[in-house]
């Protein structure tokens, strides 16, 4: 049975336990036995909840994997080349916050990402991590940001040979992909780890047509959102782990810390199955949406409306062929306004901005659904007679990551400052800010508690209020008030 | 709609979008579709995962609810008699560290009961508390650990007025609830927040038959694992606030922290209907799991075997109906040996030590449960000719939460110690403690880093190496060896 890729030992350990029908007097209370009254909702969840079980005697335990769960996480090593592989079922958040602590205690160094998941910063301030945020590069032709340049990893690595590990996210949520080898390398040769956010990567390196993964780049700890790409149940999640410069024990303990203890059991499955799809359908897990992808990006030609791809950035990115990131190159539509449109007439996108729709697909996808979003492109270029107007000139204005290239100083976030008050956003400017802002998607704080409020930081913000764009973190969600630390 | 007790908001709200099946370019990867090729598996996922969904337009977010995800939380708040109800994700786990992480900053002092759950620990690490352990009330005809006495917490308020909050986890594992009013009422009277890991009590005062709810006896924020006898699924909890002593918003700061940020939308809507069962149901709720539980009792006469109860127990201790705590009081099997019995014969109880077998009855239990477990505790005493033998008298031996009465000093616990080495069990007497040990369930920590490895701590470990018990925590799960501080 060990290392077969062809079983999924949790999943087949639960239903094992579901076939056999013992008398239930463990929890869950539902026994699993949907008892809700209204029909719609047995029918969704009744043949789910035999197998929503708890740790038994042949079903492990995830804080202390030495059964079916071992096995699994076993069988995902080898899937995906690491030497240890953890199931996550808080997902990303989980691993991040996780690999933090795990290299991290309160006053020691990180080089961090400025643009990183909020999760990233939530495990900063957990650890209690003195922080040096290092400015994404932009590109240029699509304004967006991505990993620091290698210079820019350098200089901070030379700056702060103390650092206890450089964190990296890749790629970002619009798909766009960095090779991290320098960067890595030269991490190394400090004895630093190099940690990545690779949430939104789970299924890189699985396919010729992926960039490579982070693992395959020589990344020390790494965090695959398992659910975004792969088949995988939301939370489910996975954290890689390879070479010594990691205590992965350490890295284990602070797992058993910030995850449940009765950890959900289908969601652990669902890691062990969408391995064994990839492991062993392997390219093929992905062949309908590639192709869905190919085609609905064939299908743009024509139409006002363009991708993002190799053509419309400038540097050496990859592009995840799982994304597209769509715009109106006629510049009448702005990104929210085309997501908006996209889902009355029935497709629902992943997320957008000010500028860009981003549609993922995930090996769910099937070929009417590339067809569906063809059709309904199509009709709102009809609607609004994108076809008569003129392509706009790539607008010219910086993206906000476009932040100074100098290395900031240390800071110590805050979790939360009681010593706080609201003022409105013009006077803000200036000021130490006392809360996060986070618009979400793509989850990017823009602000953390007790970073300056710059010029344009506050006009990004107001541009933010005015689109009605959905911010997390702010106390004030219409952002017109921020809170700041008391002078 | 709003506060109508009959409808899910957010359970509808998935319906409605599984129905419509528009085109999913948003994640997850599976886009509502089992692709898993094994027809086991796609059974179990195929009906869920179509509302295996994230943050759209109408499915609100679970860390800025503004729509159905608040709509269901103010249901909930109405039907468990709360100010504000947040659904929780990461299972209690995550209540408990935001609420504690929500009221204490590093080196403030929290008053804890000693025997809570391991995630209680985990929020103190990560906050930084100093904390002042209060030892529990120990019942001595069971044996067991209780909430620790009135008496005891009035010492430590008085001596500790500068505490952040008092802490308290009711019911224990075995079901023993006891009466907080006059510790609340102590805290309250010093303005010192209660907060109660109440994660066995989420039917609490919902039944006649159940003892009072921690939010019924004054508390102040109050954890409750929905899937331990309600019909959440596993992972599923909630955390309700009331009154002015804590700062709701820093509680939900620490939630957005804790907690993942592509929660998984299954399980916060089995919230939603496992409120709207026990919303709509009430009392009904409960009644075959309650008949199922008194049958079983009264089943018990003429065996061998007894469950704790009013009369075996001293003290002023409710008992949870829904928990059944049997032991052999011939005292020829010990809980582990009749746990396995009990599960070779097809009836999986929820935990077991050296003397009891817990287990659990809940919304899904059905009558036939209790005649399979009492046809089997009736094969069993044949088997062991139990019947034959004279009851033993009660073990005098103390619990091993018999601890010492008077306050101990307050501590700063470790995550994890770098500076630890391994001992042989019994070389690690009178040393001080690197790493946890908790035997699981019931998941009560017996050694916490940095604490000292008393002589009865040091028996009682090697008493559960002798009997294989599961420990978690331990980097040698056998007990052979510990990791202690170094010298």
């Amino acid at each position: 049975m060990r290392l077969d890729a062809n079983r999924a030992p949790l999943y087949e350990a639960l239903e094992r336990h579901a076939v056999r029908r013992a008398a239930a007097f463990h929890v869950p209370g539902h026994k699993g036995r949907a008892t809700w009254d209204k029909t719609d909702a047995v029918r969704r969840y009744a043949e789910l909840l035999p197998i929503d079980l708890t740790e038994l005697s042949d079903t492990d335990d995830l804080h202390h994997p030495e059964g079916v769960i071992a096995d699994a996480e076993t069988l995902a090593a080898d899937c995906f080349g690491a030497e240890e592989t953890r199931f996550l079922v808080g997902g990303s958040t989980a691993g991040n916050l996780a690999m933090i602590l795990g290299v991290c205690r309160p006053g020691e160094l990180m080089l961090v990402q400025r643009n990183v998941h909020k999760s990233v910063v939530h495990g900063l301030m957990l650890a209690g991590a003195r922080v040096v945020f290092l400015p994404p590069a932009v590109d240029p032709a699509s304004g967006l940001a991505v990993v620091p340049a290698a210079e820019t990893v350098r200089e901070a690595l030379r700056r702060y040979p103390e650092a206890k590990a450089l964190l990296l996210s890749n790629p970002n949520y619009y798909g766009m992909a960095s090779d991290l080898r320098d960067s890595i390398r030269e991490a190394h040769e400090r004895r630093i780890p190099v940690l990545v956010d690779e949430a939104h990567g789970p299924h890189f390196g699985r396919h010729p047509a992926f960039p490579a993964s982070a693992l395959q780049m020589g990344a020390d700890v790494v965090v695959q959102s398992a659910h975004k790409m792969l088949s995988a149940m939301t939370m489910g999640a996975m954290l890689h782990l390879q070479g010594q410069l990691v205590s992965k024990s350490a890295v284990r303990q602070y797992l058993r810390m910030v995850q449940s203890s009765s950890p959900s059991y289908p969601i652990m499955a669902s890691l062990d199955l969408a391995r064994r799809e990839l492991h062993t359908k392997k390219e093929r897990s992905f062949e309908q949406a590639l192709r869905t992808a190919e085609e609905t990006r064939a299908g743009l030609e024509g139409t006002p409306f363009k991708a993002l791809a190799a053509d419309t950035t400038r540097g050496s990115y990859a592009i995840d062929p799982l994304k597209l990131v769509l715009f109106d190159a006629t510049g009448t539509l702005d990104g929210f306004s085309l997501r908006d449109e996209l889902e009355r007439l029935g497709c629902i996108a992943e997320m957008a901005d000010d500028r860009y729709v981003v549609l993922a697909f995930g090996t769910g996808t099937r070929p009417d659904d590339g067809q569906s979003l063809l059709a309904a492109l199509k009709h709102i270029a009809r609607t609004h007679r994108l076809e008569d107007r003129p392509a706009a000139g790539r607008r010219e204005e910086a993206s906000f990551f476009a932040l100074a290239k100098e290395l900031p100083e240390p800071v110590i976030l805050h979790g939360e400052a009681d010593d706080t008050e609201a003022v409105e956003l013009g006077q803000a400017e200036g000021r130490a800010a006392g809360e996060w802002v986070i618009p979400y998607p793509p989850g990017i704080p823009v602000l953390y508690p007790g970073e300056i409020v710059t010029p344009s930081i506050r006009k990004q913000l107001e541009r933010w209020r005015k689109q009605g764009a959905r911010i997390q973190g702010a106390s004030d969600t219409t952002l017109r008030t921020l809170k700041v630390l008391k002078r």
